[in-house]
């Protein structure tokens, strides 16, 4: 998706960037290949004061073309070189493949440095794509994003804002913003002249209309946060109910400390388990019971906050101890409606069936009082039997979070923030619409609206003049 | 360098590999850019299969040329296209440029597999190289000295192995040894005709030349080796003289535990650091004392047999103890001759400057009397004075290990072996030719030595067909 700042404040940013940036584009070490990649005006000629193609310069290269060559008495690299605009930066780019080793890549990037380029800062390959409009800034965003993906899931949703979806359902909320207030201040122009261009029942539908988008998209950040950082599933129970060995039968290896000692588990332990293309982040916890210490205690209090912040709760029950007063304890921290129960009921292999079974009809028995919702399944933490099930059934209860290629979540705080803020400033919109206030104040609100949508797409500097340019455009009135 | 295999061994080789390879070429991870790497027969109607190019084809695209495409659903990337033989493998190959993400590298590789290729063995695509006549085994061997290469002089001598440099000398032997069995195996052939064609006075001067060069390579090993490996410097000295604290000093941080108990350092820590283009590999070592315990023991049994690995000894000093002992203890350790013994006289700031005067003295009248060339240096291994000094005198020591652009040093113990025996094979044939021991026999030893060569350069099934050919088109006699 290309986007286009407006000439003054382009001249402004090129101005800043006349120098030549080069850094190293993959790690080096273990793989084969490493790549060098340097960026700016001076981008071919530095390249050719560097390296010696076997025929020809890197200057006379055409575009998308690869080049064999020597860095004399470093290593054999091959050369891709980039014209403007026609690259990642959108200016003139080279990637030269040298060995993937630290010591050459160190050396040849001293050349190069030497030869005149500038170490680039981090990021600064995308922040020139971004100031060189060859992305805006909810794109640049989104690469960060792909890079740290894990799951298909989360792995979609940045893919979609890198590929400019998000910024799509932006523009089109920018536009009707613009359409708003330029009815807005052409009435505002014309107040002395009594005319009123601006039908208010009108525009009254169309506010609703964007801030009912607003919102959806702001409503998205819960399900997107999900997608990109884990669905949240705490394990509770009492103390020594088996919570870190169904951790380690869900991982498959042993990451969190057993022992049969009480109390082992003093911190909270975060590990994240892709299942069927969902990230979920489970939370092990200090056991609930009263603490004979002050770190234990400081445990408990902390597994009280996970818990409130998990989507799922596995509650933890040990089918060989009391049974009742685990389930209260589990139940009484649980919000239903807000959060899903999945009761995991451990060490059965400990009873017979015929108590199992008993111990199964009270606790269903118990639990559908309180939530019809709520599931039960019978495991071994221990051997690991009924694990699988639980993983499919962590899966199936989150299936709604697998977004279609095209689906727009919010992941990124920032644009959360911004949307909640343009869907604050368009209900005050609403309110002074309704009760008749003077069209000038209304302006206000939707330029603040606008500033948030813009500041998500980095075009917040652009307002008044785009919105001039709206009023010209589309309602010359022949003056 | 290229080399050619015999065509009916090329062609049982390349049945072997029919099928196309696929492996991702660089780390995923922290870099920007991440690359999947294709080679074989089929590597170009692979990529079509799973990449989209914005226009045309991956097979109908040219050799040399870069390509923006898609992998539907999963990236944008660049498709870098190579035509046999002008690539790494020599086969068709593509190199595949995607966001540095290890989901997204994982998938694009599951999605190749899919289409048919087959997930590349490590080192395949050297492998094939070498297989396809793009360089020889010893070359094939650098890549992996190439990329782990972090001095300049390791990558010196690495690159120096992989452009050919010491190919084109093996070769020399490999000249020079045919000539010799040629000329034999026509005294052999043409026996009962009386004829003898091969001067033996001549031989023997081709064959001491030989043995000459065959003997400085392999004695070249014991340098190369240290270029590569690191020179051993082993610091060695009384319990608590300052041994841990003077390594912290000059790696530049907490590496070895320091305490102020005498027997601290148990096990033996080995640290390497890059001193002007040198690569040093320290060794911390247990005190030289009367140990208390077993394990303690064990520790100082390492400590003897690393100090007699070592090519520079440094023995430290505690100025605040009995210099005697220290001394004598130090330098019975040593073996004057073969090991350089820097003395470093510690703790010097804890005494007065004359104190220091009268101890120096007294220390360089001890040493002169066993070995004049043992350097002295005054520092404080704990405030770090004097530590730089060190540096500079070790680098200059062993400043005969940087090589020029074009030295060769064998740092394979596979070359170094074959050398070796090579050695010994020409030994056993100066013996048997001054003997006047038949030729048959003597062609033996000859067929050997080449055996060895060839074995480095990676043609050892080749030479009685190499031999023949030799004779024919060198020693053509009108038959």
């Amino acid at each position: 998706m290309s986007f286009e700042l407006p000439p003054a404040i382009l001249n402004e940013v090129k101005n800043l960037y006349q120098d030549t940036i080069v850094a190293p584009a993959t790690t080096p070490g273990t793989g084969a290949i490493s790549i060098v990649r340097i960026s700016g005006p001076e981008a071919l000629s530095l390249a050719d004061k560097v390296v010696k193609l076997s025929s020809g310069s890197v200057s006379g290269a055409d575009g998308y073309t690869i080049h064999y060559g020597e860095v004399p008495g470093l290593d054999d690299v091959l050369v891709s070189v980039f014209r403007a605009p026609h690259s990642y930066t959108g200016e003139d780019s080279v990637e030269i493949s040298t060995h993937a080793s630290a010591y050459i890549v160190q050396e040849f990037v001293r050349l190069l440095l030497q030869a005149g380029a500038r170490f680039a800062q981090p990021g600064e390959f995308t922040k020139r794509a971004f100031l060189n409009g060859k992305m805006d800034l909810a794109q640049a965003e989104a690469v960060a994003d792909v890079i740290s993906s894990t799951t298909s899931a989360s792995h979609r949703v940045a893919m979609n804002q890198l590929k400019g979806g998000f910024s799509k359902e932006l523009s089109l909320l920018r536009e009707q913003l613009l359409e708003m207030a330029s009815l807005l201040e052409l009435e505002l122009d014309f107040s002395e002249e009594d005319v009123e261009f601006a039908d208010r029942g009108q525009l009254l539908a169309l506010l609703d209309r964007t801030l009912e988008h607003v919102e959806r998209l702001a409503a998205s950040f819960h399900q997107g946060n999900m997608i990109k950082n884990g669905v949240p599933v705490a394990i509770v129970g009492a103390a020594n109910a088996g919570k870190s060995t169904l951790l380690n039968a869900l991982l498959g290896e042993d990451r969190a400390l057993v022992s049969d000692v009480a109390g082992t588990t003093r911190d909270t332990i975060e590990e994240t388990l892709n299942l069927d293309g969902i990230l979920f982040r489970f939370i092990d916890t200090a056991g609930i019971r009263e603490a004979s210490d002050k770190v234990e205690k400081m445990g408990i209090d902390r597994t009280f906050r996970k818990l409130s912040e998990a989507e799922i709760v596995l509650g933890m029950v040990d089918l060989t101890d009391d049974i009742e007063s685990q389930l209260q304890a589990i139940c009484s921290r649980v919000s239903f409606g807000s959060q899903k129960l999945f009761l995991l009921l451990n060490k059965a292999d400990l009873l017979s069936q015929e108590d199992v079974n008993k111990n199964v009809i009270y606790i269903n028995n118990f639990v559908s009082s309180i939530d019809n919702k709520v599931s039960t399944i019978i495991l071994s933490a221990k051997d690991g039997s009924g694990v699988q099930e639980l993983k499919s059934a962590l899966a199936e209860a989150e299936k709604g979070l697998i977004p279609n290629a095209d689906s727009t979540f919010v992941t990124n705080t920032r644009h959360y923030e911004a949307l909640l803020n343009a869907a604050s400033a368009l209900r005050d919109c609403r309110t002074s619409l309704s009760a008749g206030i003077p069209s000038d104040l209304v302006a206000e609100d939707l330029r603040r609206a606008l500033a948030s949508i813009n500041a998500i797409l980095g075009t917040d500097l652009l307002d008044p003049e785009v919105i001039l340019h709206s009023i010209f455009a589309r309602h010359c009135i022949g003056k």
